[in-house]
């Protein structure tokens, strides 16, 4: 079922790129045409068939009926007040930024059918080397529409995750970033500072904890040096957090006090239990 | 090639399970026999054909060519002055304990023929239920032999670890736990201080990232907490150091200084490189 009959997508990276190549695999959108800064990925994404054009210029989102912004967060907004003056009436804006509270404020008044969004769908690997249809499905998708979101967009664009085969959570940019702080910007500055700590030479002498630990300390580093000045206030909180975790964990070790660490330790697995 | 008759291995969990599974299916052992403190779990071994017998005192050594310690750390040390003096002369004992400094300190002085060794193929999965054959194909074991070690023995002990598909690696007992506190002990801590630190209503909110960073705190609590004691000293020292690259981190954030914390990631990303 066609929703849209021409799709922008400013960005054909992991995610762009993946959108793209799951939008047309379900028959969702017409024609969708993908802009990128880097004109390799842009090619790459129409090669893997994500994309049916190349755009040349921010101008193809005149007759756009959805332009999604999947570029990284430092450079959503420039981008919309850019597209704001070209769009037809009625022109739905999605972002996929990994942080909200900025974004949604300042598209919000750019761009009249503005919707945010944030599908927990990414991976260490990005580039349209990378891009797969349906990494979407069983995946969370968070909406964060404000009292002036135009509700007949927000539907729309619900149904289109729905078909996308995401599970929907709408939650308010501000409480988006709090948690995503904890649940995903934490995880990767943890990650980044473990693979930092262990020295070099120690690396073949290790196993699957390792590994598996800092699988994401291979994630694009200018990307996510972004992402965490993006949320710099929740994150610095849930790193404080971390640490008070961490030092309880040190102190009982200091004092040999096996039943508090077993104990510390006790809480995690339950939690880690509910993960899964 | 059958390397030993008579097999005895004491902790029939996920370790020990494994290796006499492997054992078996590579026609190394003659006869295996499986002691465990939790009788359900060397039924279990035995109904999956990793052991021939279920023992029922510790005398079941008395005419064993090899004995395997594969009992959580904290308990080595006392089975292995239960058994010292049961041992017949040229009987092989290792253990494949997590740290070595006092395991190997202690047994040396208990046992002629013994052999550290550390088989870095362990899981946060834990007894026998979980056990599967050639969990050591390729994977790592540290040897920790002393100036004492007696040379046939470890030559021997050295043939088995290969002939079950791993890798050697020599190191003193002491290098083994300085390594091994930065490389497993300390993602252990960071994963469960992790996991301890994400609020619980959080937790639908999350992807891959925060999942695969703290898969091992569904680690045993109390077996880890008896890891974590037994390196207390080289784990203390690697919390340090990894507590300085969260604050450098921190700092960089703090400060809003994107550049460096660009490059404290970038530095991240390359090492990470080399794990994989």
């Amino acid at each position: 079922m066609k929703m849209f009959n021409k799709v922008v997508i400013i960005g054909t990276g992991l995610i762009g790129g993946s959108l793209g190549l799951t939008l047309k695999k379900r028959h969702l959108a017409g024609q969708i045409i993908g802009l990128s800064r880097k004109k390799k990925n842009a090619n790459l994404a129409k090669k893997a068939g994500a994309i049916d054009l190349v755009g040349t210029s921010l101008d193809v989102v005149k007759d756009a009926d959805l332009v999604i912004l999947a570029t990284p967060v430092d450079v959503i907004v420039n981008l919309a007040v850019k597209i704001s003056n070209k769009l037809k009436k009625g022109c739905i804006v999605i972002d996929v930024g990994s942080s909200k509270e900025n974004i949604v404020a300042k598209l919000s008044k750019l761009i009249p059918n503005f919707i945010g969004c944030h599908p927990l769908a990414g991976s260490e690997k990005k580039g349209a080397i990378n891009l797969k249809a349906d990494i979407f499905k069983g995946s969370v998708c968070i909406l964060t529409p404000t009292v002036k979101t135009n509700k007949n967009a927000l539907n729309k664009i619900e149904l289109l995750w729905r078909n996308l085969g995401a599970k929907i959570v709408k939650l308010s940019p501000n409480k988006h970033d709090q948690i995503l702080a904890s649940t995903s910007h934490l995880p990767h500055a943890v990650a980044f500072s473990l693979m930092g700590s262990v020295p070099e030479q120690f690396l073949s002498m290790s196993s699957g904890g390792l590994n598996d630990t800092t699988r994401i300390a291979a994630s694009d580093a200018k990307l996510w040096s972004q992402i965490f000045l993006s949320n710099r206030k929740n994150l610095l909180s849930a790193v404080s957090c971390f640490q008070k975790e961490l030092n309880a964990l040190k102190l009982a070790l200091q004092n040999k006090n096996q039943r508090s660490l077993t104990k510390i330790l006790t809480l995690a697995n339950k939690k880690r239990e509910k993960l899964a």
